[in-house]
Protein backbone atom coordinates (compact mmCIF):
# COMPACT_ATOMS: atom_id res chain seq x y z
CA UNK A 1 0.00 0.00 0.00
CA UNK A 2 0.85 3.97 0.11
CA UNK A 3 4.34 4.02 0.44
CA UNK A 4 6.04 7.51 1.63
CA UNK A 5 9.89 8.71 1.95
CA UNK A 6 11.00 11.42 4.49
CA UNK A 7 14.14 12.78 4.82
CA UNK A 8 15.99 14.01 7.83
CA UNK A 9 19.51 14.67 9.54
CA UNK A 10 20.85 13.16 12.58
CA UNK A 11 21.25 15.10 15.57
CA UNK A 12 24.39 15.48 17.97
CA UNK A 13 21.59 14.73 20.67
CA UNK A 14 20.46 11.73 18.84
CA UNK A 15 24.25 9.79 19.10
CA UNK A 16 25.48 8.05 22.62
CA UNK A 17 29.05 7.56 23.43
CA UNK A 18 29.53 4.38 20.97
CA UNK A 19 29.43 7.49 18.29
CA UNK A 20 26.55 5.92 17.20
CA UNK A 21 22.52 6.98 16.86
CA UNK A 22 20.91 5.21 20.01
CA UNK A 23 18.88 3.02 19.36
CA UNK A 24 15.79 4.25 20.83
CA UNK A 25 16.18 6.79 18.35
CA UNK A 26 14.78 4.94 15.25
CA UNK A 27 11.14 4.51 16.84
CA UNK A 28 11.36 8.35 16.70
CA UNK A 29 12.38 8.52 13.52
CA UNK A 30 9.60 6.08 12.47
CA UNK A 31 7.46 8.26 14.15
CA UNK A 32 8.18 10.74 12.14
CA UNK A 33 8.02 8.92 8.86
CA UNK A 34 4.15 7.63 10.24
CA UNK A 35 3.58 11.61 10.48
CA UNK A 36 4.97 12.73 6.76
CA UNK A 37 3.59 9.52 5.29
CA UNK A 38 -0.14 10.84 6.71
CA UNK A 39 0.66 14.13 5.39
CA UNK A 40 1.19 12.50 1.61
CA UNK A 41 -2.55 11.33 1.85
CA UNK A 42 -3.33 15.13 1.98
CA UNK A 43 -4.53 15.16 5.83
CA UNK A 44 -2.27 14.76 9.25
CA UNK A 45 -2.36 13.03 12.23
CA UNK A 46 -2.44 16.65 13.55
CA UNK A 47 -5.95 16.95 11.92
CA UNK A 48 -6.66 13.25 13.35
CA UNK A 49 -6.95 14.09 16.69
CA UNK A 50 -8.33 17.81 16.32
CA UNK A 51 -11.39 15.49 15.61
CA UNK A 52 -10.74 13.37 18.40
CA UNK A 53 -9.09 10.19 16.49
CA UNK A 54 -6.11 9.06 18.41
CA UNK A 55 -3.60 6.25 17.06
CA UNK A 56 -2.01 4.54 19.87
CA UNK A 57 1.21 2.09 19.45
CA UNK A 58 0.37 -1.95 20.49
CA UNK A 59 4.00 -2.57 19.43
CA UNK A 60 7.31 -1.52 18.05
CA UNK A 61 10.22 -4.18 16.20
CA UNK A 62 13.31 -3.18 14.95
CA UNK A 63 16.29 -4.85 13.46
CA UNK A 64 19.42 -2.54 13.50
CA UNK A 65 21.67 -3.33 10.76
CA UNK A 66 24.33 -0.81 10.34
CA UNK A 67 24.67 2.14 12.52
CA UNK A 68 23.32 5.65 11.27
CA UNK A 69 26.41 8.46 12.99
CA UNK A 70 26.02 12.25 13.44
CA UNK A 71 25.37 14.64 10.41
CA UNK A 72 24.24 11.76 8.16
CA UNK A 73 21.43 12.25 5.71
CA UNK A 74 18.82 9.85 6.52
CA UNK A 75 15.51 8.63 4.78
CA UNK A 76 12.81 7.25 6.41
CA UNK A 77 10.17 4.77 4.13
CA UNK A 78 7.22 4.32 5.57
CA UNK A 79 4.82 1.73 4.20
CA UNK A 80 1.29 1.34 5.44
CA UNK A 81 1.03 -2.16 4.61
CA UNK A 82 -2.22 -3.10 6.80
CA UNK A 83 -5.84 -2.03 7.67
CA UNK A 84 -8.27 -3.42 9.73
CA UNK A 85 -11.72 -2.16 11.02
CA UNK A 86 -9.74 -1.25 14.50
CA UNK A 87 -6.13 -1.27 13.78
CA UNK A 88 -3.14 -0.76 11.29
CA UNK A 89 0.49 -1.73 10.57
CA UNK A 90 3.31 0.19 9.24
CA UNK A 91 6.77 -1.43 8.15
CA UNK A 92 9.66 0.87 7.71
CA UNK A 93 13.10 1.35 5.76
CA UNK A 94 15.93 3.26 7.45
CA UNK A 95 18.27 4.22 4.55
CA UNK A 96 21.60 6.32 4.41
CA UNK A 97 20.87 8.88 1.85
CA UNK A 98 24.36 9.35 0.28
CA UNK A 99 24.25 5.24 -0.78
CA UNK A 100 20.90 4.13 -0.41
CA UNK A 101 22.76 2.28 2.27
CA UNK A 102 20.09 -0.27 4.39
CA UNK A 103 20.49 0.79 8.24
CA UNK A 104 17.23 -0.77 10.04
CA UNK A 105 14.51 -1.73 9.02
CA UNK A 106 11.31 -2.70 11.52
CA UNK A 107 7.59 -2.28 11.67
CA UNK A 108 4.88 -0.77 14.49
CA UNK A 109 1.22 -1.65 15.06
CA UNK A 110 -1.62 0.69 16.05
CA UNK A 111 -5.38 0.29 17.23
CA UNK A 112 -7.24 3.66 17.31
CA UNK A 113 -8.81 4.90 20.16
CA UNK A 114 -10.88 8.27 20.83
CA UNK A 115 -10.04 10.95 23.06
CA UNK A 116 -11.32 9.03 26.14
CA UNK A 117 -8.77 5.82 25.26
CA UNK A 118 -11.25 4.01 24.66
CA UNK A 119 -10.69 1.31 21.02
CA UNK A 120 -13.00 2.39 18.52
CA UNK A 121 -13.32 1.37 14.73
CA UNK A 122 -11.31 3.45 11.85
CA UNK A 123 -13.65 5.93 10.90
CA UNK A 124 -14.80 6.52 7.31
CA UNK A 125 -13.23 9.78 6.69
CA UNK A 126 -9.95 8.28 7.91
CA UNK A 127 -10.66 5.60 5.33
CA UNK A 128 -11.06 7.63 2.68
CA UNK A 129 -8.15 9.03 2.74
CA UNK A 130 -6.06 5.79 2.59
CA UNK A 131 -8.30 4.61 0.10
CA UNK A 132 -7.44 7.32 -2.23
CA UNK A 133 -3.93 6.46 -2.63
CA UNK A 134 -4.42 2.35 -2.55
CA UNK B 1 14.33 28.60 51.44
CA UNK B 2 13.69 24.78 50.51
CA UNK B 3 16.62 22.72 50.31
CA UNK B 4 16.19 19.24 48.74
CA UNK B 5 18.90 16.89 47.15
CA UNK B 6 18.02 13.79 44.21
CA UNK B 7 20.02 10.83 43.14
CA UNK B 8 20.02 9.57 39.93
CA UNK B 9 22.37 8.01 37.61
CA UNK B 10 23.59 9.01 34.19
CA UNK B 11 21.72 6.52 31.06
CA UNK B 12 23.46 5.52 28.49
CA UNK B 13 21.06 7.25 26.25
CA UNK B 14 22.00 10.35 27.98
CA UNK B 15 25.55 10.46 26.53
CA UNK B 16 26.32 11.64 23.04
CA UNK B 17 29.58 11.21 20.74
CA UNK B 18 31.94 13.11 22.66
CA UNK B 19 31.63 10.92 25.40
CA UNK B 20 29.49 12.76 28.17
CA UNK B 21 26.14 13.59 28.88
CA UNK B 22 24.51 16.01 26.06
CA UNK B 23 23.62 19.71 27.01
CA UNK B 24 19.63 19.75 27.20
CA UNK B 25 19.80 16.58 29.78
CA UNK B 26 20.63 18.89 32.41
CA UNK B 27 17.33 20.42 32.53
CA UNK B 28 15.19 17.11 32.22
CA UNK B 29 17.61 16.57 35.71
CA UNK B 30 16.96 20.03 36.81
CA UNK B 31 12.96 18.80 36.22
CA UNK B 32 13.27 15.87 38.56
CA UNK B 33 14.79 17.71 41.36
CA UNK B 34 12.26 20.09 41.36
CA UNK B 35 9.41 17.10 41.32
CA UNK B 36 11.44 15.84 44.22
CA UNK B 37 11.19 18.97 45.75
CA UNK B 38 8.13 19.24 45.69
CA UNK B 39 7.16 16.01 46.81
CA UNK B 40 9.82 16.31 49.80
CA UNK B 41 7.00 19.36 51.06
CA UNK B 42 4.34 16.71 51.10
CA UNK B 43 2.70 16.96 48.09
CA UNK B 44 3.56 16.51 44.38
CA UNK B 45 3.34 18.36 40.72
CA UNK B 46 1.14 15.64 39.69
CA UNK B 47 -1.13 16.89 42.42
CA UNK B 48 -1.19 20.42 41.76
CA UNK B 49 -1.92 19.38 38.09
CA UNK B 50 -5.04 17.18 39.18
CA UNK B 51 -6.13 20.41 40.84
CA UNK B 52 -5.85 22.51 37.83
CA UNK B 53 -2.67 24.08 38.60
CA UNK B 54 0.10 23.75 36.06
CA UNK B 55 4.07 25.55 36.38
CA UNK B 56 4.93 26.57 33.08
CA UNK B 57 9.09 27.44 32.77
CA UNK B 58 9.61 30.91 31.59
CA UNK B 59 13.29 30.52 31.83
CA UNK B 60 16.38 27.94 31.93
CA UNK B 61 19.71 28.76 32.52
CA UNK B 62 22.57 26.04 33.28
CA UNK B 63 26.80 26.71 32.93
CA UNK B 64 28.25 23.76 32.74
CA UNK B 65 31.63 23.33 34.69
CA UNK B 66 32.41 19.93 34.61
CA UNK B 67 30.84 16.87 32.33
CA UNK B 68 29.02 14.29 33.82
CA UNK B 69 30.00 10.49 32.41
CA UNK B 70 27.64 7.48 31.72
CA UNK B 71 27.18 5.44 34.75
CA UNK B 72 28.11 8.36 37.43
CA UNK B 73 25.88 9.00 40.21
CA UNK B 74 24.71 12.42 40.13
CA UNK B 75 22.86 14.46 42.85
CA UNK B 76 20.60 17.18 41.79
CA UNK B 77 20.36 19.97 44.34
CA UNK B 78 17.04 21.87 43.90
CA UNK B 79 16.52 25.32 46.06
CA UNK B 80 13.18 26.99 45.97
CA UNK B 81 14.57 29.94 46.00
CA UNK B 82 12.04 32.96 45.45
CA UNK B 83 8.22 32.64 45.70
CA UNK B 84 6.03 35.61 44.47
CA UNK B 85 2.32 36.06 44.05
CA UNK B 86 2.15 34.69 40.24
CA UNK B 87 6.25 33.12 40.02
CA UNK B 88 8.93 31.17 41.44
CA UNK B 89 12.31 30.49 40.60
CA UNK B 90 14.28 27.34 41.68
CA UNK B 91 18.26 27.05 41.62
CA UNK B 92 20.57 23.96 40.93
CA UNK B 93 23.31 22.35 41.47
CA UNK B 94 24.04 19.29 39.98
CA UNK B 95 26.89 17.58 41.79
CA UNK B 96 29.03 14.28 40.87
CA UNK B 97 28.12 11.39 44.26
CA UNK B 98 31.35 10.39 44.45
CA UNK B 99 33.41 13.38 45.47
CA UNK B 100 30.50 15.65 45.24
CA UNK B 101 32.26 17.83 42.09
CA UNK B 102 30.51 20.49 40.86
CA UNK B 103 29.27 19.48 37.38
CA UNK B 104 26.64 22.25 36.73
CA UNK B 105 24.73 25.09 38.11
CA UNK B 106 21.66 27.21 37.08
CA UNK B 107 18.26 28.19 37.55
CA UNK B 108 14.54 27.52 36.34
CA UNK B 109 11.98 31.07 36.77
CA UNK B 110 8.10 29.50 36.32
CA UNK B 111 4.52 31.23 36.10
CA UNK B 112 1.22 29.56 37.43
CA UNK B 113 -1.29 29.32 34.46
CA UNK B 114 -4.40 27.22 35.11
CA UNK B 115 -5.60 24.16 32.56
CA UNK B 116 -6.60 26.67 30.20
CA UNK B 117 -3.11 27.99 30.48
CA UNK B 118 -4.21 31.06 31.92
CA UNK B 119 -1.86 33.11 34.45
CA UNK B 120 -3.04 33.12 37.92
CA UNK B 121 -1.66 33.68 41.49
CA UNK B 122 -0.31 30.94 42.94
CA UNK B 123 -3.32 29.21 45.02
CA UNK B 124 -3.53 29.55 48.91
CA UNK B 125 -3.45 25.61 49.50
CA UNK B 126 0.01 25.54 47.26
CA UNK B 127 1.53 28.56 49.49
CA UNK B 128 0.90 26.41 52.42
CA UNK B 129 2.89 23.42 51.36
CA UNK B 130 5.47 25.77 50.92
CA UNK B 131 5.37 27.77 53.86
CA UNK B 132 5.44 24.69 56.48
CA UNK B 133 9.30 23.98 55.17
CA UNK B 134 10.23 27.55 54.61
CA UNK C 1 18.84 -16.98 33.43
CA UNK C 2 19.61 -13.81 35.99
CA UNK C 3 16.49 -11.75 36.98
CA UNK C 4 16.73 -8.75 38.40
CA UNK C 5 14.32 -5.73 39.15
CA UNK C 6 15.22 -1.87 38.50
CA UNK C 7 12.54 0.80 39.90
CA UNK C 8 12.37 4.45 38.32
CA UNK C 9 9.97 7.09 38.28
CA UNK C 10 8.73 8.49 35.05
CA UNK C 11 10.30 12.03 34.46
CA UNK C 12 7.43 14.84 32.67
CA UNK C 13 9.85 14.74 30.26
CA UNK C 14 8.92 11.11 29.02
CA UNK C 15 5.30 11.58 28.11
CA UNK C 16 3.66 13.23 25.18
CA UNK C 17 0.89 15.09 24.61
CA UNK C 18 -1.47 11.80 24.80
CA UNK C 19 -0.81 12.17 28.28
CA UNK C 20 1.24 8.52 28.51
CA UNK C 21 4.95 7.81 27.92
CA UNK C 22 5.78 8.39 24.69
CA UNK C 23 6.47 4.40 22.88
CA UNK C 24 10.53 4.98 22.44
CA UNK C 25 11.47 5.60 26.16
CA UNK C 26 10.46 1.78 27.05
CA UNK C 27 13.78 1.21 24.96
CA UNK C 28 15.63 3.29 27.36
CA UNK C 29 14.52 1.47 30.66
CA UNK C 30 15.13 -1.58 28.81
CA UNK C 31 18.28 -0.20 28.90
CA UNK C 32 18.11 0.99 32.04
CA UNK C 33 17.23 -2.51 33.39
CA UNK C 34 20.16 -4.20 31.41
CA UNK C 35 22.64 -1.74 32.86
CA UNK C 36 21.05 -2.93 36.54
CA UNK C 37 21.37 -6.17 35.74
CA UNK C 38 24.61 -6.41 34.62
CA UNK C 39 25.57 -4.52 37.91
CA UNK C 40 23.47 -6.99 40.00
CA UNK C 41 26.35 -9.43 38.85
CA UNK C 42 29.33 -7.77 40.50
CA UNK C 43 30.34 -5.45 37.58
CA UNK C 44 29.14 -3.10 35.31
CA UNK C 45 28.42 -2.15 31.12
CA UNK C 46 30.89 0.68 31.97
CA UNK C 47 33.54 -2.03 33.11
CA UNK C 48 33.02 -3.84 30.17
CA UNK C 49 33.53 -0.60 27.66
CA UNK C 50 36.75 0.10 30.18
CA UNK C 51 38.51 -3.32 28.92
CA UNK C 52 37.31 -2.86 25.16
CA UNK C 53 33.75 -4.62 25.07
CA UNK C 54 31.26 -3.28 23.55
CA UNK C 55 27.71 -4.77 23.33
CA UNK C 56 25.61 -3.41 20.18
CA UNK C 57 21.97 -3.74 20.07
CA UNK C 58 21.06 -5.76 16.51
CA UNK C 59 16.73 -5.96 17.52
CA UNK C 60 14.38 -4.46 19.42
CA UNK C 61 10.63 -5.07 20.22
CA UNK C 62 8.11 -3.61 22.77
CA UNK C 63 4.46 -4.79 23.12
CA UNK C 64 2.79 -2.19 24.84
CA UNK C 65 -0.49 -3.22 26.79
CA UNK C 66 -1.40 -0.48 29.24
CA UNK C 67 0.41 3.68 29.35
CA UNK C 68 2.71 4.30 31.83
CA UNK C 69 1.57 7.53 33.13
CA UNK C 70 3.80 10.99 34.61
CA UNK C 71 4.85 10.24 38.14
CA UNK C 72 4.30 6.51 38.26
CA UNK C 73 6.99 4.38 39.62
CA UNK C 74 7.68 1.58 37.04
CA UNK C 75 9.00 -1.84 37.84
CA UNK C 76 11.86 -2.67 35.15
CA UNK C 77 12.17 -6.36 35.32
CA UNK C 78 15.13 -7.66 33.02
CA UNK C 79 15.87 -11.14 32.50
CA UNK C 80 19.30 -12.44 30.31
CA UNK C 81 17.48 -15.31 28.98
CA UNK C 82 19.86 -16.46 25.82
CA UNK C 83 23.65 -16.45 25.89
CA UNK C 84 25.73 -17.88 22.77
CA UNK C 85 29.62 -17.07 22.06
CA UNK C 86 28.64 -14.18 20.35
CA UNK C 87 25.26 -12.82 21.06
CA UNK C 88 22.81 -12.67 23.99
CA UNK C 89 18.80 -11.62 24.35
CA UNK C 90 17.28 -9.98 27.24
CA UNK C 91 13.65 -9.98 27.95
CA UNK C 92 11.82 -7.71 30.02
CA UNK C 93 8.36 -6.79 31.73
CA UNK C 94 7.51 -3.30 32.42
CA UNK C 95 5.36 -3.38 35.83
CA UNK C 96 3.64 0.00 37.78
CA UNK C 97 4.70 -0.63 41.09
CA UNK C 98 1.48 -0.13 42.82
CA UNK C 99 0.13 -3.18 41.74
CA UNK C 100 2.18 -4.46 39.63
CA UNK C 101 0.06 -3.96 36.64
CA UNK C 102 1.68 -4.99 33.53
CA UNK C 103 2.20 -2.37 31.34
CA UNK C 104 4.67 -3.73 28.45
CA UNK C 105 7.03 -6.38 27.67
CA UNK C 106 9.90 -7.04 25.69
CA UNK C 107 13.04 -8.20 24.25
CA UNK C 108 16.44 -7.04 22.74
CA UNK C 109 19.02 -8.88 21.27
CA UNK C 110 22.69 -7.89 21.41
CA UNK C 111 25.90 -8.83 19.43
CA UNK C 112 29.57 -8.03 20.89
CA UNK C 113 32.46 -5.82 19.33
CA UNK C 114 35.67 -4.75 20.16
CA UNK C 115 36.50 -0.82 20.14
CA UNK C 116 36.72 -0.95 16.42
CA UNK C 117 33.29 -1.84 16.07
CA UNK C 118 34.62 -5.88 14.83
CA UNK C 119 32.38 -8.60 15.82
CA UNK C 120 33.89 -10.68 18.68
CA UNK C 121 33.09 -13.73 20.65
CA UNK C 122 32.02 -12.71 24.41
CA UNK C 123 35.54 -12.97 26.51
CA UNK C 124 35.60 -15.67 29.55
CA UNK C 125 35.88 -13.07 32.35
CA UNK C 126 32.42 -11.82 31.00
CA UNK C 127 30.87 -15.34 30.85
CA UNK C 128 32.78 -15.95 34.18
CA UNK C 129 30.39 -13.16 35.86
CA UNK C 130 27.09 -14.65 33.90
CA UNK C 131 27.70 -17.98 35.44
CA UNK C 132 28.13 -17.31 38.91
CA UNK C 133 25.16 -16.48 38.64
CA UNK C 134 23.02 -18.71 36.68
CA UNK D 1 27.58 38.67 12.57
CA UNK D 2 26.87 35.31 10.28
CA UNK D 3 22.78 34.23 10.99
CA UNK D 4 21.14 31.38 9.57
CA UNK D 5 17.62 30.29 9.50
CA UNK D 6 16.89 26.52 9.81
CA UNK D 7 13.40 24.73 9.49
CA UNK D 8 12.40 22.05 11.49
CA UNK D 9 9.01 20.08 12.57
CA UNK D 10 7.67 19.83 15.69
CA UNK D 11 8.00 15.66 16.64
CA UNK D 12 5.50 13.88 18.78
CA UNK D 13 8.31 13.02 20.78
CA UNK D 14 9.00 16.35 21.55
CA UNK D 15 5.72 17.45 22.92
CA UNK D 16 4.89 16.32 26.70
CA UNK D 17 1.65 15.88 28.65
CA UNK D 18 0.79 19.53 28.91
CA UNK D 19 0.65 19.64 25.11
CA UNK D 20 3.23 21.85 24.16
CA UNK D 21 7.37 21.05 23.76
CA UNK D 22 9.21 20.32 26.46
CA UNK D 23 11.41 22.68 27.70
CA UNK D 24 14.77 20.83 27.46
CA UNK D 25 13.93 20.75 23.78
CA UNK D 26 14.51 24.21 23.07
CA UNK D 27 18.32 23.69 23.95
CA UNK D 28 18.48 20.44 21.26
CA UNK D 29 17.14 22.65 18.54
CA UNK D 30 19.69 25.67 19.32
CA UNK D 31 22.20 22.49 18.29
CA UNK D 32 20.26 22.02 15.24
CA UNK D 33 20.38 25.75 14.37
CA UNK D 34 24.16 25.90 15.31
CA UNK D 35 25.22 23.35 13.30
CA UNK D 36 23.08 24.41 10.03
CA UNK D 37 24.53 28.34 10.56
CA UNK D 38 28.24 26.26 10.50
CA UNK D 39 27.35 24.43 7.11
CA UNK D 40 26.63 27.87 5.92
CA UNK D 41 29.80 28.70 6.25
CA UNK D 42 30.99 26.50 4.03
CA UNK D 43 32.32 23.61 6.32
CA UNK D 44 30.34 21.43 8.94
CA UNK D 45 30.57 20.51 12.59
CA UNK D 46 31.36 17.10 11.70
CA UNK D 47 34.68 18.27 9.51
CA UNK D 48 35.76 20.33 12.76
CA UNK D 49 35.31 17.11 14.88
CA UNK D 50 37.38 15.20 12.44
CA UNK D 51 40.43 17.62 12.64
CA UNK D 52 40.08 17.37 16.00
CA UNK D 53 38.43 20.69 17.11
CA UNK D 54 35.40 19.94 19.24
CA UNK D 55 33.31 22.78 20.68
CA UNK D 56 31.69 22.28 24.14
CA UNK D 57 28.83 24.52 25.98
CA UNK D 58 29.91 26.04 28.75
CA UNK D 59 26.40 27.97 29.01
CA UNK D 60 23.37 27.83 28.01
CA UNK D 61 20.05 30.23 28.14
CA UNK D 62 16.49 30.07 27.21
CA UNK D 63 13.64 32.57 28.02
CA UNK D 64 10.19 30.77 26.78
CA UNK D 65 7.32 33.23 25.23
CA UNK D 66 5.06 31.24 23.40
CA UNK D 67 4.76 27.33 23.35
CA UNK D 68 5.52 25.65 20.25
CA UNK D 69 3.15 22.86 19.04
CA UNK D 70 3.00 19.32 17.50
CA UNK D 71 3.08 19.89 14.10
CA UNK D 72 3.97 23.54 13.95
CA UNK D 73 7.22 23.93 11.69
CA UNK D 74 9.42 26.51 13.37
CA UNK D 75 12.40 28.85 12.04
CA UNK D 76 15.77 28.12 14.32
CA UNK D 77 17.37 31.86 13.75
CA UNK D 78 20.76 31.15 14.58
CA UNK D 79 23.82 34.28 15.15
CA UNK D 80 26.88 33.92 16.00
CA UNK D 81 27.43 36.78 18.07
CA UNK D 82 31.10 36.71 19.26
CA UNK D 83 33.99 35.06 18.55
CA UNK D 84 37.58 35.36 20.71
CA UNK D 85 40.13 33.64 20.79
CA UNK D 86 39.21 30.57 22.76
CA UNK D 87 35.40 30.61 23.00
CA UNK D 88 32.04 32.33 20.57
CA UNK D 89 28.97 32.72 21.57
CA UNK D 90 25.56 32.13 19.61
CA UNK D 91 21.81 34.08 19.80
CA UNK D 92 19.21 32.27 18.99
CA UNK D 93 15.29 33.01 18.10
CA UNK D 94 13.05 30.30 17.76
CA UNK D 95 9.88 31.49 15.92
CA UNK D 96 6.85 30.02 14.44
CA UNK D 97 6.95 29.66 10.46
CA UNK D 98 3.28 30.02 10.10
CA UNK D 99 3.31 33.89 11.80
CA UNK D 100 6.86 34.52 12.32
CA UNK D 101 5.55 34.67 15.88
CA UNK D 102 8.32 34.77 18.39
CA UNK D 103 8.16 31.58 20.66
CA UNK D 104 11.96 31.61 22.33
CA UNK D 105 15.02 33.14 22.27
CA UNK D 106 18.57 32.23 24.40
CA UNK D 107 22.16 31.73 23.62
CA UNK D 108 24.76 29.13 24.38
CA UNK D 109 28.44 30.19 25.26
CA UNK D 110 31.49 27.68 24.17
CA UNK D 111 34.44 26.87 24.01
CA UNK D 112 37.12 25.47 21.87
CA UNK D 113 38.96 21.75 23.63
CA UNK D 114 40.97 19.13 21.71
CA UNK D 115 40.41 15.58 21.46
CA UNK D 116 41.59 15.16 24.82
CA UNK D 117 38.99 17.88 26.23
CA UNK D 118 42.40 20.46 26.27
CA UNK D 119 41.14 23.90 25.96
CA UNK D 120 42.70 25.37 22.44
CA UNK D 121 42.45 28.44 20.73
CA UNK D 122 40.06 28.49 17.51
CA UNK D 123 42.39 27.19 14.80
CA UNK D 124 42.88 29.67 11.91
CA UNK D 125 41.21 27.61 9.57
CA UNK D 126 38.55 27.47 11.45
CA UNK D 127 38.37 31.21 11.79
CA UNK D 128 39.21 31.50 7.75
CA UNK D 129 35.90 30.24 7.44
CA UNK D 130 34.03 32.56 10.28
CA UNK D 131 35.50 35.52 8.66
CA UNK D 132 34.80 34.83 4.97
CA UNK D 133 31.07 35.52 5.96
CA UNK D 134 31.73 38.23 8.56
Amino acid sequence: MHTHETELRVRYEETDQMGVVYYSNYLVWFEVGRAECIRSLGTSYKEFERHGVHIVVAEAYCKYQFPARYDDVIIIRANLSEIRSRSMKYMYKVLRKADRKLLASGYTTHVFVDKNGKPMKIPKWVLGYIKKKN
